[in-house]
């Protein structure tokens, strides 16, 4: 049983620019080597996308963002891949409706591939030729923490998918999580005072993390490690899905509206889950994962808690080592925390209490960049510390990571805070 | 360029069991030999399934009606499947929902093949064994003739999957439609009078053609030949989708919530459509096709003219002889009529003004196979004659086909009737 | 307690023009007598309508097709009401859409009650000069039977809304429906033969009855009275609702989708009914009302019967007196049949199997009229014989009422048919 | 033309718990004046609910949280009235759904009335003994400032059903606003530093309004008034509603799905809107209203600057006297500001930047009055300031109201911002 993906996903640090970019690339094409033809070209709701999809759309970044506009004489590999794999940058044209991207079976896997080959291998002689340009190197940046965004989003859009299928296929056989309980949780005291967020200035960023900026937090705890299954689990048997008073009101109504029951991916018996590797007994002290920013905040109200804002986390978390249980691991599912360690890094993406708006002073990148982060500053809700599908360079403590109140299928779990 | 299919689609007369099994089975491959796996697994809008559902379904039939009752000590090629690929027979169990089936990216092609081996295998035991105990044969035309039934909808299916792929693929090379205009649409005068229709007991026939029985039909008039794509762009060109005078109630509503603005294949020049070939001229001569029972039916009163009976056409169609445009002509496309030949069979099916109930004294058959035709007896109308989708011994002038009123992605088209 | 309504449903037979105008119109506001400006707004859904509209609809009628046509300088009422209230001839203009109806809280009752005031005095000189001449004649009858639909569509459409009202309040106190048992069932045999339907040609009716025609009846059975509650009941506790083999496959889905128990004002204690009078005990041997297409058909399967077809329930009524629990008994419930009585005339309209499809030779009539019953040809079943909120001098044997298989709030219950 | 109120919107400063307790409960009878009983009873979207509706929950209030707790003997007025008059207030009971408020023709206006005057009659007695009681006087304060949020949404729903009937009815005659241009707009200038926002501790306000706590706010400007009618139709003719780059990618999906052309209410010509005085001249130099915090933060966007935060709005507006178009002055219209007028208050809610959040170390109330603000604390926007349908002893500096990013319906527009 071969568990290992085939290739690191760390870029190498101060790497040159090709190595970089063929590091990310080829792990990409690696999370979609068990995935036949057929798995690759569906959409199991309007929310996902196919793993196809997924590979021309990052490859068309590339040559929209960077040989389209830097590499002379670049001829476009098909005149309709723009239509097809823009997503959302309304600046560079039209595009195919989100909701038919599981219609297209043309173009074919295989043509998908010699569409990224064509862009590779276009990109390595630019790369080679300018890419320590400042203009050139911070594209390829851009690109491959897109690609790496692209990465988890393949990985949840798969499970889901699978999730569905009456023969619930496995991703890929995976290693047994620890079934050990979590430690009895306790709580970190954090003054009161003003503290800075936001992008230090040192490394990649995307624009939303900036600027850097201070606020100001109370006094407060945050639970040393994220709410595990056990506890969420205690949280369902004790009538939380069935009692409005823990809920906010738009979160009961969809609560009702789809009727759940517990976690997204959790069976009624609350023993076992499915995960990427099939289904599996659910693991008492790994976190919980799969909930939504409804089903957090009920359970940190349920708690007597609440969920932390996001200047607390991030003062918090850069105090912390950035390591934790992510995509390079090869373990691709919650783990129960080490000793010692707060689990602000990887394992699951942890809810805060605030809203996905712009720091003050926010200003987008220029041009059709800019509608990578800024328009959907909306109806979001702020997820911090990436999880075991997220690449491990592809996370720092001012990542802000946003998704809809009422989304389940990222892998998103929660850490308890606390008044002081 | 290949336009022929590899096998008739003929199943010899008079053929044995086994040969005739083996013909209708081959060509349904055959149907798919220019589809990838990408392409036999979307399913693009609940009316339609995907190619490798249609693969598996047919194959669950015989196993479900024939190998499990029949063969002693048959195995199911795996558990699951009957859940996977039963339509909507209740009384053999549950089912995947229908909206689903586009969601199911395993099995595989190749393991829906290999089930299709599987059953193939047995069944040519079972036949060679017993294929002409009355019981078996009469499962085994049943079985065959519903396997016809769903290679007219693979072909309809995928039609309607790539019409709406950006890059417009094609099932096919096909030859191109003769672009000669109609000759001018005359008139069958037919008297009042008692006529019988259903099946006449020679041959097989589904349940929903008996019994036999007499009925009235009053003088009128048949045209010899299907509404043509001229004459129907003429309604167009009209106003004819502008202009509610000409609807009835349901199909405006339906029309204008929807936006038609012609047939469903039509671009909105009027000059253009899409054919499993790609995109084509509009042949002026041939017979409109993929048009609802709306649409139909307002142009009929736009001519001055309504649709036939069931009753008017079965009597005018036992005097013509069972040939026409079917699939085994490999065009796959209506085309004009040749001189003297009334049309009635093969190009389009021809909606008529009845709606589909069940014929006096019908009887659905016993057991789940019941569930075949019988319950369907609501809100559809009935259609004649075949299409060029058709296999050419699947037909015969008491063939009752039926679709909803707003259903376009059939090969359907119509033919004037008037009162005397 | 005055259950009884001020104003008789018959218009005197024979009597002047003016006197029958007068007759009908008054009966309309009877029906009002008891509900306030409050009740007279509001639109429980979508196929119903507010009693303010039907008020107003009516005499929109009168005025548009005969004062706007045939009286010399006659003024509109007022410039906007062809607008509001208009129901769906296109042929006349534009329309308030149909769901909006209960959003218009003006005109007030007092401004539609003036409208008819105002139309019913242009009316009455219009009539005592030029009532008998034929084209007024006509319009007039027409006029006044439309108006009497209305008054039947007033009393569903109020009986819908108060029964969502968790105040459940009453249209008015009614008299008790007897108690008693259904007599045990029986059928009356009828041979095959030829028969003739449709409007004889004495007196008024719809064009949907015309032209008289033959038709084919094979030999059938027809029960002697219409399904009771009680053996309704029975097969709702044989768990009639829970097996989809008794319907048809549009049928259970609808039934599913919405929750059906059982008709749709009964409790699911199966023991209490909302009535036109509040809750009442469901009456054993009254015959089961509001009833689907969908549920009539079930029934019949259960029972081992069918629905019966237009012919084979007009040849038999046509021997029949027209007479039965009509809305001018006062009872305006369904009640036991007396003892005699085949029960086809009143109490419930009876589902048939008969698609609602023109009858051979149909043509509508001339102009905006044309629009009447035409185009609602399609997706619709035919009831007949009238019920307990139905003008008893509105019904005659011919009379073709129809409905969607799916409504339910129309007064319809069924009778059974046999293949002899 | 008597445009005034014959009660005044204040509540007398200082005066007896009755007197208050009058004064505020005969403007909500004062506001229903021009009101028949069919404008009373219609819901003309889920969002709104019948001016009965209003009525008869603000009375159930004081019911359910005055008398039914602290009046001994107190006897309901009607059993049912709990379930139809509650809100979304879980821990006092079932409650009819939203959706059907507008089917309940019963109780009638004159029923709902006479609950009013029961309920006020007890409240006299209550208040006269015991008014003075801190728990009394609080539940009294919470009950009338409750009463006064009705007051105004029952404006925003009348004239929302208006809007839509045909016969665009006017709620009252109003007084004309001046058509005068706005003065050009300027900018206040703010340094960065902290400052404290929230209930200062005198006098009443909402639990969602504490704690008082410092923030931090950057440098930055704002407009001295609010957008203008001009300003906005400029946006508008520069094609703001057809261009993507100025909108969040939820309102861009929201305004092309819905269709918007311009605010709410404005004619497609841009020089007309409805009032609740009916159509009307737009005036230029009035605050534009009814527009969605999309379209605020599109046309800040246009006009290259931002919302302002609601740390930004209340620390300036804590500087202002509390004064402005509210509803006492009885234009209920917005007008052009007085020269020196700030217009932070009156005229319009302002849409802020800010989501709808607890304040840090926010508490609830305790008990079912715990639902009033927390739990709608998710997917909202913050507005500031009242506008002319708030009464104006209703209001103050830290005042929070939330609604919808896509709610168009109250009386909403915008201030400029920028970062300094």
């Amino acid at each position: 049983m071969n568990t290992q993906l085939r290739h690191s996903a760390a870029t190498p640090a101060g790497a040159a620019p090709e190595a970089r970019y063929t590091a990310v690339r080829a792990l990409t094409a690696d999370l979609c080597q068990s995935l036949g033809p057929e798995d690759m070209g569906l959409q199991s709701m309007a929310d996902a996308s196919p793993a196809k999809w997924h590979l021309a759309h990052t490859t068309w970044f590339f040559e929209t963002f960077l040989l389209a506009t830097e590499q002379r004489d670049y001829r476009l590999f098909h005149p309709d891949f723009a239509y097809l794999f823009n997503s959302y940058y309304n600046g560079v044209g039209e595009m195919n409706p989100r909701a038919l991207r599981g219609l297209m079976s043309r173009p074919t896997v295989a043509e998908v591939l010699a569409y990224r080959a064509h862009v590779d291998q276009h990109m390595q002689s630019l790369l080679r030729d300018r890419g320590d340009e400042p203009g050139i190197s911070a594209l390829l940046t851009l690109g491959l923490n897109h690609e790496q965004q692209h990465q988890e989003l393949l990985l949840m859009d798969i499970k889901h998918l699978f999730s569905l299928n009456p023969l619930k296929p496995a991703w890929r056989p995976l290693p047994r999580v620890s079934t050990s309980s979590a430690a009895p949780l306790k709580y970190v005291s954090r003054p009161a005072g003003q503290v800075s967020i936001g992008h230090t200035g040192t490394g990649f960023a995307f624009d939303n993390e900036t600027p850097r900026h201070p606020t100001l937090v109370p006094a407060h705890e945050l639970a040393d490690r994220s709410v595990s299954n056990a506890e969420f689990r205690d949280f369902v048997r004790d009538g939380g899905y069935r009692n409005p008073i823990f809920w906010m009101s738009d979160g009961w109504a969809t609560a009702q509206r789809e009727g759940w029951h517990g976690p997204l991916y959790w069976d009624e018996d609350l023993e076992t889950e499915f995960s990427l590797a099939g289904w599996r007994e659910i693991a008492p002290g790994a976190p919980v994962c799969h909930v939504s920013w409804y089903e957090a905040d009920a359970f940190a109200r349920w708690a007597g808690a609440r969920l932390p804002t996001e200047a607390e986390w991030e003062s918090l978390a850069v105090t912390q080592t950035l390591a934790g249980n992510f995509l390079d691991a090869g373990l691709v599912q919650p783990a129960p925390a080490a000793e010692g360690d707060l689990q602000m890094f990887g394992d699951v993406w942890e809810w805060t209490g605030s809203a996905y708006s712009p720091y003050p002073g926010f200003t987008p990148l220029g041009g059709s960049l800019g509608e990578y982060n800024g328009k959907f500053m909306i109806n979001q809700m702020v997820l911090r510390g990436g999880a075991c599908v997220t690449p491990a360079d592809h996370i720092r403590a001012s990542y802000r990571n946003f998704f809809y109140p009422q989304q389940r299928w990222q892998f998103a779990g929660l850490r308890l805070a606390k008044d002081a």
